[in-house]
């Protein structure tokens, strides 16, 4: 990895060259290359520590003048107990994965000695925008590397000391093995951004992640295909067979285990003949972990008459906007509807295609819930929650995608490859194929994998 | 499918409600929305070629003033001999290709009763710009129903009266089966183009077939992902080792047997070593076919040499444009090129990503050309022309996409879909899961599909 001091188009240039060279590595030179940053950065620890101790300083300033969250500065600790081994091994977990790289994806014999072949190969040069978490640019630099595909990255300024020593550490390990120096560039100047998202000619995908705002403007400036999300407005329909138990359980969990995160939970779809039954089980649930209700007006007097006085001042009266709030927060907009398919009308409506779930006993209203809703992530009787890489074991992701093409849900290394068609013939002519008399006829036989 | 005078909005809208109910539909449903589409059209034959008459006398009236050309003429005519018929056995042989829909491509056991799935699905709204070709419409009609997608249809302007008569026919036969009346609609005038592509909320691609400039112009008027080509700039290497009549053959066919086609041949590069022994072979055969060749300073040389002086005549000195241009035409740019590398970063730099061949008789230089050029479709002694869906066996296309995310080369069905992950749970939670004590680890168990 080089600290890009180019012209965005030099540096996009350089990586696209990379990338022509990275893409016909084998695994083994790949992986080597992952074990030799693993072994650089077990070695710079003390460095790495101290550039994030600048960071952190920077940060704590910022944060006792108000300027930064005391949660962002949290995240930004590399120090912060396991974090340093949990990225380290990280890079070994990602190199143990199975190569994407070369997959035969499908077989045909056109005729004889003409055969047609799917493989999977790398996309080519990504761009990836992301926090200020040191440790993430150690996992998506593997990522890349692993997927064979080259990658630019920008990081969120406030560890910007922590990844130029990082990325110092990766552009001397890269040194030392097959994989070129320009296949991963640090890029630590917001301004050329802009410059980057002009350039299609050699970037084919970005990724950011991150909050709405830089989502929808990175979204709204480039001709560069998008992948990630927006939004992540799940749902839930608490269906009236539902165990009332488990439901509140999953709709806690869902809601209350990370609220900043884009899995939680931010609207509960509840049946109208389950306000006085499942809800007060669910409300009692929620609000005993802080969660405030904003509630539609029936489910509010639903709840009222079956709530104690104290849990009661926890309910507001819902705004129609709610419905299409993200709120990240320990809020949860509730909505009253009749029946599941009032429930997959609003959410395919007001949903973000994110992960939404049904809480029934019904498996048949479950198949419905999950064929009809147009979202990532359709559960049964689980937690939105869930809607991650590592739980849907894909070892680590890049990011979860809204997108309707390519790669939707938790994107891990699968959703970086793309494939190419390969043909090996003995000279055929298309000419001579054909239906009239005396032409040949495509044999299109499917052969095994 | 309804011939929409709705605003494009609501047309859209309409679009999105009915593709969230043929998302639904089993396969049996779309196949026989086929066979009723297939029936009405049976049906009707003779209002529609009275129709495809009418569109035929304006554009012979078009074609005498100039205005047209002869051959988008003789496009037209649905009456030609075999055209009704392949028109309509094109819709049997989609319906009776595998259901898309459905398929699982992933499951993986995360705890006891509780299971990850990949399904795939339908994309959504499809917006497909197709050129004045009659049949087409009932073809892409087709593809969009088998794969479960809502379609909104616009055909060149020229054929309008046939495509308003055959989806007054598709409007009527689906009226009569459980596909939506709106999940596919036809729209009429070029002006609402530039609204529909505004509808990024309804509509989820964008696939236009025809020229270049349609195609660049989609690409940055909309937000919404297109899949297409706007080049088909395709080129071959002729390296020493190949055998000179096959590699003739191979280069004739990929530059002469279509040559408006977006696979056919542009740019022949030839190794230094090869000028005299190689080039003569084929470009004799290349000259006897009409081709006129733009050749670089040593290639003309050797040519000069070698070919008699009337084929002499066709040699023309290349400009430097000549490398990036797709001429469609009976023209080929020919290069000279040290060895195979300069030959693959002079595909990866001026190709399109399209298609592109090698002629040699080494397996290895094949194999790493293949690797390294990065197109769509990447052939060893086989044509550039055999970039095509009927002919890789999917039955048929809707497009060539030269896009390095999604789908690649010709896009049949599979094209088509997304997918969705499904998880059916007990209602774990995941605040017990973790590498804490006493918390559950994830099992992670992939199943047999």
């Amino acid at each position: 990895m080089s600290l890009t001091n180019a012209s965005p188009a030099d540096a996009a240039k350089a990586a696209k060259s990379a990338s022509h060279i990275l893409a016909t590595l084998p695994a083994s030179a790949r992986n080597d290359a992952l074990t030799a940053i693993h072994a650089g950065l077990t070695a710079a620890r003390d460095e790495i520590l101290a550039a994030n101790a600048r960071d952190l300083e920077l940060a704590r300033k910022a944060a006792s003048s108000g300027e930064l969250s005391q949660s962002l500065v949290a995240r930004l600790d590399l120090n912060k107990k396991g974090k340093w081994e949990d990225m380290l091994k990280g890079i070994l977990d990602v190199r143990d994965l199975d190569d994407p790289v070369g997959k035969v994806t499908l077989r045909t014999k056109l005729d004889d000695n003409l055969e047609l072949e799917r493989v999977t190969c790398p996309i080519g040069v990504l761009l990836i925008i992301f926090e200020a978490r040191p440790e993430v640019i150690a996992n998506i630099a593997s990522l890349a590397v692993k997927s064979g595909n080259a990658a630019i990255l920008k990081g969120g300024k406030e560890s910007t000391e922590s990844f130029v020593a990082i990325s110092k550490v990766i552009s001397e390990a890269l040194d030392k093995t097959q994989v070129p120096n320009g296949a991963v560039q640090l890029v630590t100047t917001r301004d050329v951004i802009p410059q980057l998202l002009d350039l299609d000619k050699y970037i084919d995908l970005v990724i950011p992640r991150g909050g709405n705002e830089l989502v929808r403007y990175i979204k709204s400036s480039t001709k560069i295909p998008v992948l990630g999300h927006a939004d992540g407005l799940c749902s839930i329909f608490l269906e009236q067979s539902a165990e009332p138990k488990l439901a509140a359980d999953v709709i806690v969990d869902s809601k209350t285990s990370y609220p900043a995160a884009c899995n939680s939970l931010e609207t509960l779809l509840v049946q109208e003949s389950a306000l006085e039954t499942l809800l007060p089980v669910a409300a009692e649930a929620l609000i005993a972990k802080g969660v405030t209700l904003r509630c539609d007006a029936k489910s509010k007097a639903a709840l009222a008459n079956k709530l104690s006085a104290s849990s009661s001042e926890k309910l507001v009266d819902a705004q129609d906007a709610d419905f299409d709030t993200e709120f990240l927060s320990l809020d949860l907009a509730v909505k009253t509807v009749s029946d599941i398919d009032e429930a997959i009308v609003h959410i395919n409506t007001h949903g973000s295609k994110h992960t939404d779930a049904i809480m029934t006993s019904s498996s048949e209203l479950a198949e419905r819930f999950m064929a009809s809703v147009d979202a990532a992530g359709v559960y049964w009787n689980a937690p939105t929650r869930l809607a991650d890489g590592m739980r849907y074991g894909f070892g680590t992701e890049v990011g979860i995608s809204t997108n309707k093409i390519h790669s939707r849900g938790p994107v891990g290394l699968e959703g970086l490859m793309i494939y190419k068609y390969k043909i090996r013939g003995a000279g055929q002519v298309t000419a001579a194929y054909g239906e009239g008399e005396g032409q040949k006829r495509f044999k299109h036989e499917r052969l095994p994998l």
